[in-house]
């Protein structure tokens, strides 16, 4: 194995296709199901621009580009470690050519990168509000996962701004901010489309939906099959075992 | 059985828990899967005031009642025919106490029964907007399927308008629709509660939805299991057996 010049708290994970690896520093963000489910779940084509508001150590480019999904994808991330990581997560892949970082205020997005210039924008936010107690709002993983430099309506009205007549954005988020996140999307006119809830067994209630945007679209609504997470504990049912992994469990056994 | 005086296109039905029956006419609008999920769904003490917006035929009030929710149950309807075939239904199941019918528009309905009055609004209201292509929009079918004499909104407003504070809204809708559901019930101070769709089967998207709101109410919406309505073709789920007869599939083979 190469020297990756890792520092302390950094590892290494694989990605599960196309041995893609992703460095990741435990004392920041770490990815989890949510960004795999994003990127599974969202729509682009080979040529298509598309955009990632908060992308962090870069994982939902990454798991983009080994789904074939987007031609040119744009990471925007504010945090100067985070894209820093990104930057190298790109290049450790060999994929800078199709994936770029821009240091920058999600806030700010449509200002820095332009209106209505992508096809598709992605987005895996902070999920909680400011009023969920912080103990320290400076820290790397509190930016990530609270509001603390973006509101749910700052990513919503951004992603509608960067997005071209027509474009789609597809959001990982948590079903308790469901009515805020449809008022806000119609609000900027990105018509809700399609959602689906993410169960983490057939008996338990959602801890995560996708949805579906359509910029200018018409209102019409398509609510899927819940995704379940496990069929047993610790063991993923079926459609999540290929999300991660892009082929069956037999598959994945006969050829290790 | 004694004589019912049914009309040529009447029938009588059962709705199977304590023996409860409905006379419907099969020229108008006949209950469905829609009503019993909404009356199972929908949540009332044995003293509260309850409102049904668009009773029909009075399925909702005579469900409720089977099941102890609600003290006193008013049926809002606008169809004439419809109101008198409520309250026939009412004195078939000796409800009359009960249950009451109020002939009315359900635009008007917190200017006819009061603002702020009751403990739990429910409705199943038509589901279509006016831009699906009608045949006949004089028919009763029609009047409960398609918003010819009420709309979304006008459900929403007034369900708002004739609970008291912290009182709880009820609906069967569908998935569709959705975006707007939570648009209107949050211009309307009906916060949404909880949110729970109906799939036909464990691999098919949702066709129903049933949503609490309440009146007030703080942001925190709960997405509940999926409930499924078939484990295979024809044949109920267990839940959804129990909600219709109100024991399991195995008591009633013992007691047929």
């Amino acid at each position: 194995m190469e020297n990756l010049r890792l520092a302390p708290t950094e590892r290494v994970d694989e990605l599960g296709r196309r041995d893609y690896r992703i460095i990741q520093d435990r004392s920041a963000f770490c990815f989890g199901a949510d960004a795999v489910l994003l990127a599974d779940f969202a729509e682009a084509k080979k040529t298509d621009k598309v955009l990632d508001l908060g992308t962090g150590n870069g994982i939902i480019p990454l798991l983009l580009d080994t789904r074939d999904k987007g031609g040119d994808i744009t990471g925007l991330e504010i945090q100067e470690a985070s894209a820093a990581l990104a930057e190298r997560n790109f290049a450790l892949n060999h994929a800078e050519e199709r994936l770029k970082v821009v240091r920058g205020d999600i806030k700010e997005a449509s200002s820095l990168l332009g209106r209505a210039v992508f096809d598709v924008v992605v987005s895996n936010p902070p999920y909680m509000d400011r009023s969920h107690g912080l103990t320290n709002p400076e820290e790397a993983k509190a930016i990530a996962r609270h509001e603390i430099l973006c509101s749910l309506e700052d990513v919503i009205r951004e992603a509608a701004a960067c997005l071209k007549p027509g474009g789609a954005f597809f959001m990982v988020h948590r079903p308790r901010r469901l009515a805020e996140i449809m008022e806000g999307m119609r609000r900027y006119r990105l018509e809700p489309k399609v959602l689906r809830f993410v169960h983490g067994s057939a008996g338990a209630e959602a801890d995560m939906l996708l949805i579906k945007g359509v910029r200018g679209g018409k209102p019409w609504l398509k609510v899927e099959k819940p995704l379940i997470m496990y069929r047993e504990p610790g063991v993923y049912t079926d459609e999540v075992y290929e999300m991660y992994f892009g082929r069956s469990r037999s598959e994945r056994e006969e050829q290790p």
